[in-house]
């Protein structure tokens, strides 16, 4: 199958890393050597959230990440139901034919199509491709379910993993080759219906990314250059990193129109008995939250973990003295995780003996875990609990008794912090420009950039030309539903032609 | 990428298979037209739980089928997180080096793994595999998240996607080519361990077949053959088909034994300081659980759903006269569903306009609601509604403000039952033999063959190469953890050497 040079490469490659982790780890026994803006990726491993994996842009969730993305899951999952969106499963492959069925899209797509040519020894008779997303896949079924108007609207959604063999460089939860997501595909008799569910799940998405990973999303409008390969027009989530100065869209919400149901001939007999083609939409938000969260969060001690997504939310660890009653403080440990628990909080007690609580300290900051707590013999005396926050690192001494609704109180104080942080952060990053001088000074200074623009493809497409360098070039990330007041005769930052709308430009991951 | 030949195969099926539905739609309005046991994976699609694909082996499932899965799942990973077993997500693909380190475990599977050779229009620089399971994905990871003792032990699970590229002929959730699964990876420090946590899990694929699906299971050691290839022993749980005389295989919790860890140096040190190597288990159950549920239950009416795990419970019909209180019976019908749904059972009203009760009864008969609630004027009147059951077909009258108490009861009471029959009915098929000629004649007669066995690895062999014929062999199913007492001196029903064991032996799917 391979051949032994191609082999012994991987392995090789294997091997390196797994030697360079290990040494690290010997040097600092965390990792702590490793700073957030030098190594991202290396970074990332540190932390139990990922493992690199010997085939390039693939990576192993562990538990510490995976936890997160199911918190989110069953969140999102229980809204679409609301909405009556069911779920599904359809197949990883799909066949050429199908796949190149829309032109637009499969332009978009067709470069980073993964193909499966032989099974066993033997070569298929045709080539078939992993999914990079399921538009053709389940099309073609859609003009099969839909016969007339009483079977629509029509929700489906599914939970799976989707191949993009990328080249551009890799990062965990960024930009890798396999990833997970959800992806919903809904078809509608009028265009009003599709529209709403548009938003309704653009909606949901912000909520993702404010409420639970404390991440400040806009929402706005893809540009044509940026919109979804096949589809009428794309909405998003987009987030910004100020450490590197680089937008990254969260999320999005895609309106078909009528293009895919043209191709796969997705017709109903309507009321009046004619035939009528359907509204599609499709929307998708992927394992990319993760990484979102980590980089708008995370500091040089390592990842912090929003409450509402940590899959510990507070850990114990006792601070045992000599002299001191270590066994009360012990039991004392136990007993305040099993309170907090049954409170319906996610607590853990680290009472390893071969660690100090120093370094314990340190291994959980550097986890992320929101909240933690000491417990020592004057803790034990007071009848109180120390706690420490991962957020602001304020530490406070808290009565037993009253332990449960201080902990309830702290949680919610972190989250609301960390969203209020991250998104004062943001806002210090945006600047409005008007002119092309003003704009390329702006994105040497890595800010997120709000313009004026006539909204022309030719002017974007100049733009990524003028701009392009080893940092990349810069692109517009959305034009936000919330538009600043665009003063009559406004011109547009690049083109000097009358602008139409305001638009948030900048370098994206 | 695929020659134009090969694409124009595929689209011909595609329309062949999407025509011949819509033509038996016509005929019958339901397909009831199609007996179960003539074309089974027809009989499958008629009932909305899975369509049939363009690419043979692959199947979509739909929504039908899809709240099941979930449904199982929700259970299953509940309890294994109880078991702190952690979730994960590993890669789809596996580099060739890596999947070909366990010999016995690739011979096994080499024929059925499908590679992907080229990505857009690059041929890739080695072939990678996708995982017909994650045992080679997973380990070699294994040795560099295990160094001492206290990280054991280590318990990992994920939800995925795999691929087996079988060309025996495939059959909806019963053999396709690509099935979703859950797979738990664990790694012990002694086979003490690993042994208690094989069966713990193996109960718990009971609960799942005998609890929930209803489908009775026999719990059971695979022989040397039928064991996991790599693997040190494989338990499993069996069911039995009476209308088709074969044995499926519900699931399987493998102890591995050192083996993998041999090959891939999963060692730690052990609290005297000495390196030792770790003990591992895997396990698994997948779609064909679905599979086997419907095969077990469904009969020429369509599916029979088990209440626990049907998406709806019951649906309620309106039953209205031409000079009844139409408005007042629908008005009923929507009260019973808001009632029941309240109580959290899972309830619908079919109030469509345009089909008579008559066709809504047969409908969801065929979609295997357990239960069917009809309201007409005269239960309007006498304040009660009708209950019909889909297992047994008896109908009810029951007071309406006793409506939550009496569903709740007939749904436990409808579990119960289908337990109860198909139990009865696999024990029918139940057939003890001694000798050669009375397993070839049990055999003959679609019977689940109890045999005393030598238990050696050839005269499997032997007894698969004299029964081979058109309807395939005759192979080992368990030998089950109850053993009937076998007397001194039983001999082989094969061999005729003295047998050590009862083994249930049968063709299987």
């Amino acid at each position: 199958m391979a051949g032994p040079g191609g082999k012994k490469e991987k392995v090789d490659k294997a091997d390196k890393a797994g030697k360079k982790k290990k040494d690290l780890k010997k040097e600092t026994g965390l990792g702590l050597s490793v700073k957030k803006d030098e190594n991202f990726g290396e970074w990332f491993c540190k932390h139990e959230m990922i493992e690199y994996y010997d085939i390039s842009g693939c990576y192993i969730l562990r538990p510490w990440s995976m936890a997160i993305w199911e918190i989110m899951q069953i969140f999102f999952d229980a809204e679409i139901k609301k909405m009556k969106v069911k779920s599904c499963y359809c197949p990883l492959f799909v066949s050429p034919g199908v796949l190149e069925k829309e032109k637009d899209h499969i332009e978009g797509f067709a470069p980073e199509v993964a193909w499966v040519t032989k099974s066993g020894k033997h070569d298929l008779e045709v080539p078939i491709a992993i999914r990079p997303t399921s538009e053709t896949v389940m099309y073609p079924y859609y003009s099969k379910w839909i016969r007339g108007h009483r079977d629509l609207p029509l929700k489906l959604n599914q939970w799976c993993n989707v191949v993009r063999w990328e080249f551009s460089n890799p990062t965990p939860f960024i930009r890798s080759r396999e990833f997970l997501w959800q992806e919903g595909h809904t078809a509608f008799a009028t265009k009003e219906e599709a529209d709403e569910e548009v938003l309704q799940i653009l909606e949901l998405y912000r909520r993702i990314y404010e409420e639970y990973l404390a991440v400040p999303v806009v929402k706005g409008m893809k540009s044509e250059n940026e919109k979804f390969a096949g589809g009428l027009y794309t909405t998003s989530v987009e987030a910004f990193i100020p450490n590197t100065g680089r937008g990254v869209q969260g999320a999005t919400s895609h309106c078909l129109g009528q293009n895919f149901a043209k191709m796969f001939e997705i017709n109903y007999e309507n009321e009046k008995g004619e035939t009528a083609m359907v509204w599609q939409n499709s929307w998708a938000y992927s394992t990319r939250t993760i990484g979102v969260m980590i980089m708008t969060h995370g500091d040089d001690k390592g990842l912090v973990l929003p409450p509402k997504v940590a899959s510990v939310q507070v850990v114990v660890i006792p601070v045992p003295y000599k002299d001191a009653n270590t066994q009360g403080i012990f039991d004392a440990c136990v007993a305040t995780v099993a309170a907090l628990e049954k409170a319906g909080i996610r607590a853990e007690a680290d009472l390893r003996d071969n660690y100090s609580p120093g370094w314990k300290y340190s291994n959980w900051e550097m986890k992320g875990v929101p909240l933690r707590i000491e417990i020592g013999p004057r803790d034990l005396e007071n009848k109180q609990v120390r706690t420490v926050r991962r957020d602001n690192g304020v530490k406070e001494d808290i009565p037993s008794e009253s332990l449960v609704e201080h902990v309830e109180k702290l949680l919610g104080e972190i989250q609301q912090n960390m969203f209020q942080v991250a998104k004062q952060k943001r806002e210090a990053c945006v600047e409005e420009v008007k002119t092309w001088d003003e704009f390329t000074e702006a994105l040497n200074k890595k800010k997120l950039i709000l313009a004026p623009w006539c909204d022309e493809e030719e002017v974007e497409r100049d733009v990524k030309a003028r701009t392009k360098g080893e940092t990349g070039a810069a692109k517009t990330l959305c034009s936000p539903f919330e538009q600043p007041e665009l003063p009559q005769g406004t011109l547009c930052f690049a083109s000097g032609k009358p602008a139409t709308k305001w638009t948030y430009w900048g370098r994206s991951y």
